[in-house]
């Protein structure tokens, strides 16, 4: 194929007449493929059901000497304390376990910042003119929607391969009333990115001007290589007190991709001033999060080492997804100079760039031959994507056979719409 | 034994060597008791086993076509939410099922109205220059410190025999800057007492002047008897509709002393105009609550029949209990005329009134013998018992000759602190 931009009018008429005449063909499948949103498949679900009867007698219900069963505990059994403190490599006293959703704790951090204040502000956030927020973009879309629902002015910043454009950042924190940032620093929601050290080091010796700067650090896809060996990642709350910002940051995990998206269990790390801090808000919100749920899971992955094993399970069946997807993108759009496309390692994700104008118009036509995508411009602040450009592949959830479909309808879309364009300019 | 009030002074100073003697000897036993919240004893606990192992295999992770194990139903599993309705006698449509804690949907619940609002709201609560807030007490000093973390002004209403004092409450709402009243409508926390229709009744009736006013019925006790069959009550949000106050009301209730106080399914229940505006804003706060869990429960409980069946294991532990912190008062107490004490049928929680001023003193002598109680006046807004006479047992934790044993301490102790106020006077 030849590439779209070099081609003649002519031979831009004949390229839509042919893919026209594609997208009418896979219309008439009454295709029903969903690849919008990152949700582990069944095949992965699958491999955990150990969880459900690694507790199985009355005595096994304790962790140590602490029954998991009744209330209290607010910061999580010791053990699942431990394990994620080994898996994020920070210090225990530094780890809350908690529920089954890391989302549900990032909220209330910040609602808690909104209602309480933090640590170290003069008052609570609610009593503040205006609060401004930095959305490194594309992003994760639920990120934005928080900051938003509590009322936040989001402020994009551009992402490059190796995380958020710092030099933006350091000029945009010098605004006081920029309160905070979110951050997914490894597979990067959804460009795959793993932010670089010289990168994580400029985060996290920053000198906002906000004294209660909230660094929102997402670690969701800390263990979910799919592509190759575990990749180290530094302590972000070591290096924030190396830089003498020891309060700035809190860092926030899930086994949500690693045992079940429901049924995971969530974790908070953060100096121990700020967990005092927190702890003390936290005991009027509950007595405690589900201790069993924790005390499975310990008794399930054991330790860091099975976990990474088990992840590497979870690597054999997400693999061949993303082959697909890229794959497909290679062969189909590879000539044409109309996009271009992440290539992860892990995470959950494909960020799929197309030409300059048509991703929205690339996903309505998805839809309308029976392919759901996540809407175009949903990863960028208040669902507006500047350059248009941007859709979020999320290959994980349908089998292959419906991926590969999923993906031809995908092309051909991306190609019918950016030949609309061309043809109309 | 003779009333202290009818002796002679010659006769107190007698009784107080005697008691103090009595006390003197406790302590000696160095003792470690503890009557100061209502966890359920381990006996309990065993009860429900059988939860940990009633999904075994990936093929039991359905909940009809609904996989409990991935993302998503923020309304919580539609078999979860249906064994809710039926035990709560509302419509399915009104129930949320959600995760392990009501006092965390509370709290959420009014969080929200703090930081968004509720449906009939002209503006957000932080935006306002004063709440405040209709405490019937005594009443759950958890309930008071949600209130007071978001400033609100706590106003205490006197409980009677069948529910909060309505005259006075009647008068109160007339003030737009009285949002809402917290009620623990059957075997109430401290007093054990059951609302009578007819309070019920002005309840759901009332004409607040605030369009917003925020009824919050924390069910926690709805089928927990431990003294007799199961005590059928109103269904306080179809009565609010019957007044026209369809939107005033938001129940809650939970399996924390069903099956595990940690690890159990609460639910919200509210008209469904009220849930919609909830589900859009809790949208962002998290994807969904633990489904697995919702689901464990179904497949445990089975129905609302064979749950009141559970519950009848749990009074055969609970009413030697109960029995135990009663008789032990009326033997050491009962001819004194310096105390009286509620006999629930129900709940978790005696309810006793010492000499006026003599509570803390009470507490602290208890405490000095080595029995944790409440701190006296907790269930009292801002942690202040006007008549310093009200104490809290909590006879479900420890076992029968612990309880035994601490009941003996805490007579002396009221005997003691009795004695000492009347011989100053």
């Amino acid at each position: 194929m030849k590439s779209f931009l070099a081609m003649t009018t002519e031979e831009r008429q004949a390229a839509y007449q042919q893919e026209k005449a594609a997208f009418e063909a896979l219309k008439a499948k009454g295709l029903k493929l969903d690849m919008s949103r990152g949700k582990p498949g069944a095949e992965q679900l699958d491999l955990v059901i150990g969880l459900q009867t690694v507790i199985q007698t009355n005595e096994e219900c304790f962790d140590g000497d602490l029954d998991c069963r009744n209330y209290g505990n607010l910061m999580g059994i010791p053990s699942c304390r431990k394990l994620w403190a080994d898996i994020l490599g920070v210090k225990v006293e530094q780890v809350m376990a908690a529920g089954n959703a890391s989302l549900n704790l990032m909220y209330d951090t910040i609602s808690k910042a909104y209602t309480h204040g933090l640590l170290h502000s003069d008052k609570p956030w609610c009593k503040l003119e205006k609060v401004k927020w930095l959305c490194p973009a594309p992003g994760y879309d639920r990120h934005f929607f928080v900051s938003e629902t509590f009322g936040m002015e989001l402020i994009p910043v551009p992402m490059t391969d190796d995380g958020p454009d710092m030099d933006v950042v350091e000029t945009l924190i010098q605004d006081p009333q920029v309160k905070g940032m979110w951050c997914v620093p490894k597979y990067s929601n959804p460009t795959g990115c793993i932010y670089s050290d010289e990168v994580v080091n400029r985060i996290a010796s920053m000198k906002p001007a906000a004294k209660d700067f909230l660094l929102m650090w997402d670690n969701a896809y800390c263990i979910h290589e799919f592509d190759g060996d575990f990749v180290p990642f530094p302590d972000i709350i070591g290096l924030c007190e190396k830089y003498g910002n020891p309060d700035m940051v809190v860092e926030f995990a899930s086994t949500s991709k690693v045992t079940l998206p429901g049924a995971g269990v969530a974790c908070m790390a953060t100096s121990e001033a700020n967990m005092k801090y927190f702890m003390k808000l936290l005991g009027f919100q509950t007595i405690g999060y589900d201790k069993m749920n924790q005390l499975r899971h310990v008794r399930f992955l054991k330790d860091k080492e099975n976990t990474l094993a088990l992840m590497k399970k979870h690597a054999a069946v997400l693999k061949p997804k993303f082959d697909a997807v890229v794959n497909g993108l290679e062969r189909e759009l590879g000539p044409l100079e109309i996009a271009k496309w992440s290539h992860p390692k892990g995470g959950y994700f494909v960020s799929l760039d197309v030409l300059s104008g048509t991703a929205k118009r690339t996903v309505a036509l998805c839809k309308e031959a029976g392919v759901v995508m996540t809407p175009a411009g949903n990863p960028f602040p208040y669902g507006k994507d500047p350059a248009d450009s941007n859709i979020r592949i999320a290959p994980s959830l349908p089998p292959k056979a419906e991926l590969e479909a999923a993906v031809e309808v995908l092309c051909v879309c991306a190609k019918l719409a950016a030949l609309e364009k061309l043809l109309a300019e």
